[in-house]
Formats: C-alpha cells, structure tokens, sequence
C-alpha cells in the first residue's frame, strides 16, 4: 500500500519549503521530496534549494568577508585606524560560509522536523492520475517509492543556463555553483553577463583583489533598473575597477595553460580575446522540469520550460501548483517563498493574493541597488503622468557617519493621485530600506504619507522620506 | 527702522533650522537667530544645535569608527582575514568626526542661504509685544539688534542637566560635550546615567578599550524600552564587558591626581569608591528657556522650565510657537524637526498633524536598538489584550551572513484588531528597520499587513516579517 499525503511538494528550495511548512501549518499530511542536487558527502539531499546551497545564503556570506576585507585594505585611515599585514584566508573564508550554509539548510530539517513534514528522499516524477489524487514515483539510489498525492506542489527551481560555445566544468570556467568554490581570488576573472549574479559574484572577487572584465550582449547595463539608478551603478562600479563591456557578441571559450580565453565582438564590431584565469558564465537561468514527467499528469511546459499557471499558481490540472523559478515572474527567492505560502492556502480553501508589482528586488553589490515598482523608463513609455524625487546619501549625517554616502534614494509617483509608483535605492543597506517603501506600496501609499512619516535621525532612512518630500520640491535636506 | 520677518526662529537645532526652512518653503520672510553656542575659533555661530556640533551626528561618527575598530579587534578570524599592529590614533578618529560635523552644519548655511534664511547672529530675548507681532533683541559681541517678528517659533533646545556633587568641568568630569572629545580612550570611565546618551558614548570608549562603569539611580535598566529588549540588551552589554550598576546613591565627586572619584551606595545599602580617570554625567537635560524673557510676552514656563503648548506646539500668547526640547514629549531631534514642519506649516494656515504614538526611538549601541510604539509592560498596566510574536536574528540568514545574529524582532498587537500597538528591536540596523514600523503604525496596520507583504531575502527585515507572522503562531523560519 502506497503512502498518501494530503500535499505533496516536489523541491526542498526557499519555494518548496515554505509552501511545506505553510501546508503542515494549515493541518495537512504533507510530504516533500529532495535528492541529492548538491553533492552531499553523505549523499544526503540538502534542503534549501539553490539559494541556501549555491545562492543567496553562501553569497552573501562571501559579500560580508570580501566586504569587511575590502573596508580594511582601502578605508581605515580615515578614521585613525591602522594595520599591518592585512590577508585573507580564502579556504577559511569558505569555510565560514559553508558552516553558515550548514546552519541553515539544518535549519530547514528542524523546521521539517517540528512540523511534521516527511522528507522523501529523491528524484520525483509523475506516473499518472487516480481518483484521489496524483501518483508520484520518488527514485533514489536505495530504490523507488511510489506515493499518493491529494494534492501538489511543484517547485523544483532552477538552474544555470549555459551557452554552447563556453563549456561550463565548474573548475575553470564556472557558474554559480563553481564561483562560489573558489580557493583563490583570481588574478583576471571574467564574467560573461552584467546581471545581478555576475555583478554579485564579480563584486566578491575584485573586493579580494581580482582584476574583473564583465561581457555583456545587451547594449544597455543592469536595464531591469531605473535608469538613473544605472547610470550611478556604472559609475561606481567603474571607479572601483570592474571593467563592463556592453553589446558584445560571445564567440568562443577555449582553454588555455593559464586558465581560459574568451573570443568577444565588441559594439563596434571589432574583434578581442579576453585571457583570464577563470570564467563565470551567468547568463540566466531556466526552469527544472525536465524530469517531472508532466505528461503522465496532462500537463505541458511552454516554448522555455516554464509550467504555466494562472494568478493563483494553479496549473491546468486541478489540485496541482506550480511556483518560484518553475514558473512566469521574476527569479527571486521571496517570490517562491510567497507564492509557496499561497499554494499551500489556496489548497486549504483560503483566499491569498500576491500583488507582483510591490515585490521588492536586491542587488547585493558595494552598494547594494534595491527597488521596487515600476522605473521611470517604464511608466514614461506607458506614457504615464508621474513625478519623481531624489535625495542622495551625501546630505544623510547617518551615511557620512558610516562613511557610506555613495548613491541616494529616489521615489517615483502618478502626477495626479500622488500614489507611490517606484521606490528606487542605490546606497549602504538599500536591502532594509526597501522594505519600507514595499510596505508603502502595498498601502497603496501617496509620497505625502511616507513624507508625513516620522523617521529616525539620524539614519539612512530619512534618504526615503526626503525622496518622498522632494516629490513635491520640499525636501527639507537638500 | 528695525527689520520685520514674517517668521522668527530662536535657535538653529534640528527643530529651528527645519522650521526656519520650512516656512521660507511656504513664503514668508525669515530669521533665525542663532549664537556661538559652540566655541566657534572664528567665533561663529554654529549652527545644527546640540544634534550636529554635540549630539546624534558626531557621536554617530565616532560609533561609526569604534565598531569598525572592535571589528578588526575581535571579528575577523572567522572570516579567514589577519592582521598585525592594530592602532587607532584617537586624535585622527577625532579629525574625522569633526569634518562630518562641518560638512552637516555647512550645510545647515548653505540650505539657509538657498531658502533665504536670515541668519541673526546672537542671543535672542522678547522684548515685548506690539500690535505687529513681538520684538525681539539679538545680542552679540558686535551690538544689539532688535527685530520685529510677526510670527515666533522657540527652538533654543536644551542642555545636559548636572548634579551639585558633581562639578562638570568638561575636562575630566564631562557632560555629552567633553565626553565626545577625548583624545585618548580613558583606561577607567565612570559613568553616571544608563539613559540613551550614558550607553551610546560609553559604549564608544568601551570598544577603543575603556573599563565603563555606569552608575543609575533607577533600579531598573532601559525602563523606556520594552521589557524583552532591556532583559537582552543587559545581557549583551555584561557579555561585552560594560558594568552597569543599578539603584545606587550617588554621593560626592571628587576630582584626584589621577582623575575622579565618586563615592555611591549600592542597592543593598553598602557604600563605594568608584575610582577612574575620567567621568561623564548624563542623567538628562534641561530646557533652555531662562535667558528667552518669556515673561516679556506674557508666558510662563512650568516648574521643570519647559514652555507649556498645545497639541499643534502653540503657547499661550498668540502666533508664537515652542518646538523640541522646550516643550512636552521625548526630547529627539527628528522629533524637533516635525515640530518645527507642524509651527511653520500651522503659521501657514494648513492642518498639519503629528502622531506622537508613531514616532520612533533608536539607541545606537552594539547592536542597535530601536522601538515604536508601546512596550509590553505598557500595555500590560494599561490592561489591554494583546498578542506578541518574536523573531530572532540568528534564524535569519543575512544575519548570520553579517555575523550579526544577536537580537530579535518583537512586535504586539491588539488581541482583537490584530492592529500593531509596538515594534521592539535590538538588533545590527535597528535603526533602519524600525522606519517599516513606523510606517505600518502611521497606517495602522494589522500585524496581518506586514505578514502579507513581501520581504526581499536575504535581508533583516525578513525578521520583521517574520515577528508579525508570529503573532498568529505561523511564524515560517522558525
């Protein structure tokens, strides 16, 4: 006799764990299935998906090493502060964040514990439909189990694209699982793609003292951003020594003795060979659902891999979910994570919403770029009526305290109803930041209410409020 | 032929300066007066009050410098980075400090002179009332002035308050003004008063070496803060080495050859020598209303000499206002500052309004502390039903990335509306995540708003989220 669950979950990541727990919470016997995608030296399947494996959680952990290294070599003197001998142990560094990754992705095994969710160790698939539910076949090496699902959720995540020409061995030429590895800094590192991984991933290495060389096809940088949070970006980024070219076409990878050698048409049409000691290919990333077998269940991905689904997260078959990466929207862990939360309450009868539009997003670059809603790019050619106000961390005593007074705080909102329509952060901490402004957006809020807010003094967040006051050309700062 | 403003503001603190701008803003003509309060070489006003020259601002840069400082001290080996010959010259962190300081109040003139302020160099007293409004005396080195003011907001601020035991001297026993221009860390540093002021530059001293004593009379710690968040700040500040003893007596200060001794009765009645090199006295301020000859103009102060004004900072006699520190309420600078916005904006004729209950409060030791709202206990005595829910920083991820995992979220809502009452933090950037809270209070929100509304990850202000899930007892990451 096949064991049945209420709710199956295929994937263990930021998505799959939450929409288990959540489920659990909600008074379902829920179960969810991993394998061993990360290595384990157990053969262990590790929970937590790629962002606590080989994502958000390790990377961070090497921004704050690379981070409090680069505050060392370069901005002491300032405040009376000397060293001798500064250095930096990569493998230590390394070791530091995979306890940190341990931590967590045991974390998620306590929580599974306290919430009584079973794990089923494995590489799940569908086999078919009964009357009650759906029939799931979980694979591993000690032998199949086949179990019954009421009810599921897909979120198997996603992984690197990789492109033909540049063949990815995660030794010399990585993607973010190998980048991530290394036990030196490289002396040239290149980067093929200026998205939000690759300036992540490239800020950590040049901070420990690689010389960094980003390609990039499309003729614009970090175009997913307001464009005068860009324009600031490239600047800064240039000062601190990344090298960024735009509009190239990639040719070929090839290795050499030293490391590897990139050929590159620049936007002129002119031809290079970049050398570098490794590579990191970061040009996206596509949805695992290859190996679910989704026919068996009447179900088809479209042109890219993608599940489609409705507003809800439902699938075409009923009682099936599908969330985070697997899925249309944005890449991002708190988008999973939220539209696990909604599955598992749409499962229990409830009546969730996601408003996509005040879903923050964070660039976890020196500074961090934050924002959420729309750019002023966006609504100007929606031909929207919109004002804008900026306020820049220089005119904040909190960011000359901290010495971090790069970039500023701007607000967009409608011309007519004052309604906050973007909130966009390039400065120290923009990833706590943001979280006023998401909250104010899901008000609904108007510039004047976060204007009339009290803040602080003194702290970065007043940047916000002044941003909001100089909407309406008061800001009082500036 | 004296000169006639509109508007005339006495004092240029963070309540003056922001009035005086302010009301430019909305058209009238104004003055603000402002003396050399501040031991200008040029003999100078420098203008930014208590806040900019010997308050938030240059303590801030000093805290900004002595974490960086314990950083490199103690946290550094984890992250696989060494150094040698650790040295801080105070008199370089001191340099710093004070072109921060510059750099604010500068800009302080910059913003008077783009707004048209008059700066009225001087002392500023009523001389009496007319039927155009009230005259006003500017006395300096170079002569009186008077002016004749339609309007008058006072914003002269206040001054650290001493005890007649324990004489300030500024060198070795000093209030918040010695205290921040010490050019060596003392070895020993009394302490009297565990207020916000007594923690925040003790703990500067501490993390550049001091041995801190404070010495407060309450017999409770941090009474304002929630209970939860004293019970852990006591906790962290024994574990970093502060001593704090509380319920003493304080008897007589006596300056030695090595530097001060003050003799207390402890808690149990048992008498002590505290010996150390230098002392600071902080144990609250007064306001400066003695020199303004209220009386001139028919008003009064009350017995502890604040200015006595209604809900919209008018005092007795017609179109003149009170702001900051002068009047009711938490003496804070961003306090002051929507004062002095309310003053102008109501000589204006608008209908400005401030929520005193959604102002929020920050101590900025290691790690920060911040709130909003009310405490525990507050509403404990009040008698209202109320849930909480907690959520600490070493179950969040970018914590732990940072290495600042100490500390928790707490929040509390009303039992029936679920509408949030108080947000509690103690925790690294307290002082930014606490500006979502004060938000989601000017809104009203229910813990449910901010439960529902997506955080980006990883970030601290997961935490908050997190907190307000947990008052429904579905807390997800824990």
């Amino acid at each position: 006799m096949n064991r049945t669950f209420d709710v199956v979950v295929i994937g263990a990541g930021p998505g799959g764990y939450i929409a288990a727990i959540r489920a659990a919470q909600l008074g379902f016997s829920v179960a969810c299935c991993e394998f061993n995608s990360y290595d384990d030296p157990a053969g262990e399947p590790r929970l937590g998906g790629t962002c606590l494996n080989a994502g958000c959680i390790p990377l961070k952990a090497l921004v704050s090493s690379s981070e409090l290294f680069e505050k060392i070599s370069h901005h002491l003197e300032d405040h009376g502060i000397t060293v001798n001998g500064l250095h930096m142990d990569v493998l230590r560094m390394q070791k530091r964040k995979e306890s940190i990754v341990d931590r967590m992705t045991g974390g998620v095994q306590f929580l599974f514990r306290k919430n009584g969710v079973t794990l089923l160790k494995g590489r799940a698939s569908f086999a078919g439909r009964v009357d009650e539910g759906y029939r799931i076949v979980v694979r591993s090496k000690d032998g199949d189990e086949e179990v019954l699902a009421k009810k599921v959720i897909i979120a198997t995540g996603s992984k690197a694209r990789h492109i033909p020409n540049v063949k990815v061995d995660n030794e010399t030429i990585c993607d973010n699982e190998g980048a991530m590895k290394f036990t030196e800094p490289p002396k040239r590192l290149g980067i093929i793609g200026a998205g939000v991984i690759g300036l992540e991933i490239g800020s950590v290495w040049r901070r420990l003292g690689a010389e960094v060389t980003v390609l990039e096809v499309m003729p614009s940088f970090l175009g997913a951003c307001d464009e005068s949070i860009s324009r600031q970006a490239s600047k800064l980024f240039l000062k601190q020594g990344l090298h960024i070219r735009l509009g190239v076409k990639i040719g070929q990878a090839k290795l050499t003795e030293s490391g590897v050698s990139i050929s590159y048409t620049d936007d002129q049409g002119a031809e290079h060979l970049l050398e570098c000691d490794r590579l990191i290919v970061s040009i996206g990333r596509v949805p695992n659902t290859e190996e679910l077998n989704l026919e068996a269940i009447g179900l088809q991905t479209d042109e890219r891999g993608f599940i489609p689904v409705d507003d809800h997260c439902a699938t075409a078959s009923s009682g099936v979910y599908a969330i985070g990466d697997v899925v249309r929207g944005p890449m991002l862990a708190h988008k999973a994570e939220d539209e696990g939360v909604m599955a598992a309450e749409m499962i229990a009868g409830m009546k969730p919403h996601i408003d996509y539009g005040s879903m923050p997003w964070v660039i976890y670059t020196t500074p961090e770029i934050a924002w959420v809603g729309k750019t002023e790019q966006q609504l100007r050619s929606e031909g929207r009526d919109y004002k804008t106000g900026q306020f820049p961390f220089s005119a904040n005593g909190r960011a000359l305290s901290l010495g971090d007074s790069d970039g500023f705080v701007k607000m967009i909102a409608d011309a007519k109803t004052d309604e906050i329509l973007g909130v966009h952060i390039i400065g120290s901490n923009a990833s706590d930041l943001i979280a006023e402004a998401a909250l104010a957006m899901e008000f609904r809020a108007s510039s004047e209410d976060v204007a009339r807010t009290c803040h602080p003094h003194p702290s970065l967040s007043e940047a916000v409020r002044e941003a909001a006051l100089a909407i309406e050309k008061r800001a009082l700062n500036i």
